[in-house]
């Protein structure tokens, strides 16, 4: 009997790197998670994950196939196969694909989970039949991934996709990246959390969210609060929506794409989301686009979303190669 | 001998429509032209045009061979060969490649002016040798071609590209599309007219261009001021590259082109606008795209690009199929 060909799928997150071996139809045969150290260098990561993976792989040898090792890692460059100044790890700048290439000779891909998302998305979610779609992943920060005429934008220094980026407003919210008013103050787990705050500031709405420290605030909570019919937390998503439904118009008008897919912490509160913020896509969209682009939520399983778009970067590949 | 192949590359305006024979080199044998009549519908300008291009290539048929028919007009849709509700013209909505069909055989291909721009910089102009990269077209809107892994960016529906309709303020100016804000009521040769004009209504600062009226006014004259020191002009000219610099930057940042061409009207001012929309797009620039994409005027000699990027539609055709 030919064994069952499977990818690796390596999600490296600032707490926890998770992988998994997956197959040509996203099945997901194995996964697990190893703790990543963020204050360690990427080869110490790397070693503990490779000895790893081959003492869980030797259960599977007899029916499985490994073809190929894809990286969902932040700043990653595909081009390059480096990671470069990622800001929750001590890693500094890193050539990952040769540190991979020691442990095997497998192919191997890297990009950012947000462009691993995309990918993910074309060969086994929500984009299937797509050739040109935008996923949006709302979590901590606002990642994209870009997809046109069925190929990943990579840009020509291979760091495309960072409509977290864009400036909503040049005086608006302090960001991360050292700027004012990017996109991802405002639309993103953080960014709503960031509103709530703002709005507790701002107004006199009665709200149960007044009773928690911003520390401890969750996306969950405000969405939990909003569905309990909590007026500042509703408001904080319209605002998020307004905001996020703008940008989009923005996207579309530059791009033109078949679908907007959004994934992430915030993703998950639905409707709560994905309602007002295709209402206002609408509202701000160039008449020429108006009722065109559907705004949909990721079809990959949220748990094993990450790992599943790190081995479609390999899959992907192949499927270039038949092409 | 065996004879020069050259394609027909036509630009139709408001007012006029151009044409011109152009050889794979992008030498152009012949130009001319005729009124466009805008209230007439698109059967008639073709009917006129072809009579036209049939009598003159008579003068150069034993020396040269057509190829191809390539098309820029307003609102072109390349996948369906159609003209959607054209602003200027009276066309509503019509296929001109079926119209073409009557007239040759030739193999022919539409898009919109900036879509043929951004093609004649690749296969003529300043971008031979990118495959990532934006044109610009400052003219009366603006119109972007955005070209990405070496193909032109026709998005879902074939009308992808338009940057000028991105919203720098979504209660700013009135823009033409009927929303407000629009980049291109402030970053076009129409937008530095009216921001003088707010200026002259906003500031007390001196400026001979308070004896001029809004309808005479052209970019040029505004160019010919900041030139001369005119300070309300040099505001001006200040004012529409921080705006346009704000949103190259996102634009960069989506999708991390090599290079931004500007072409058109408000493009040859050079230097006045050049310089400072590459300092603000600089300076509003995430940190990982800063010093690595250069803004450059079109490498397109202005009378005719309009032609050349029309011709290029055809080359860039034949260019696919060899590869």
């Amino acid at each position: 009997m030919s064994k069952t060909k499977v990818a690796i799928g390596i999600d490296v997150g600032g707490t926890n790197t998770v992988f998994g071996f997956v197959d040509h139809e996203g099945t997901l045969i194995y996964e697990s998670s190893i703790p990543t150290n963020a204050n360690e260098k990427a080869d110490l990561l790397f070693d503990r994950l490779f000895k790893k993976v081959d003492e869980e792989f030797k259960k599977f040898s007899a029916r499985y196939e490994l073809i190929g090792i894809g990286i969902g890692a932040p700043n990653a460059n595909y081009y390059k196969g480096t990671v470069e100044q990622p800001p929750n790890l001590n890693w500094g700048y890193v050539n990952v694909l040769e540190i991979v290439k020691k442990y095997s000779p497998l192919p191997s891909a890297i990009t950012n989970d947000a462009n691993a998302a995309a990918i993910g998305e074309m060969i086994f979610g929500a984009a299937k039949e797509m050739k040109n779609f935008i996923v949006i992943t709302l979590g901590t920060g606002l990642g994209s991934g870009i997809v046109i005429n069925g190929e990943l934008v990579y840009g020509a220094d291979g760091f495309a996709g960072e409509v977290g980026h864009t400036i909503v407003d040049s005086n608006g919210r302090e960001c991360g990246c050292g700027r004012k008013g990017c996109l991802e103050t405002y639309a993103s787990a953080t960014g709503i959390r960031r509103t709530v705050f703002e709005f507790i500031g701002t107004t006199t709405t009665p709200s149960e969210l007044r009773n928690v420290n911003f520390n401890d605030l969750t996306a969950k909570e405000i969405a939990d609060a909003a569905n309990s019919g909590d007026k500042l937390a509703l408001e904080a998503f319209d605002y998020t929506a307004r905001i996020l439904g703008l940008k989009l118009a923005d996207t579309v008008a530059c791009l033109s794409p078949e679908a907007i897919i959004l994934f992430g912490g915030l993703a998950l509160a639905g409707d709560l989301i994905i309602e007002p913020t295709k209402r206002y896509m609408e509202e701000y969209m160039l008449n020429i686009f108006k009722n065109k682009v559907k705004i949909i939520p990721s079809a990959l399983p949220g748990g094993s979303a990450a790992i599943l778009g790190a081995s479609a970067l390999i899959w992907n590949e192949l499927e270039k190669h038949r092409r």
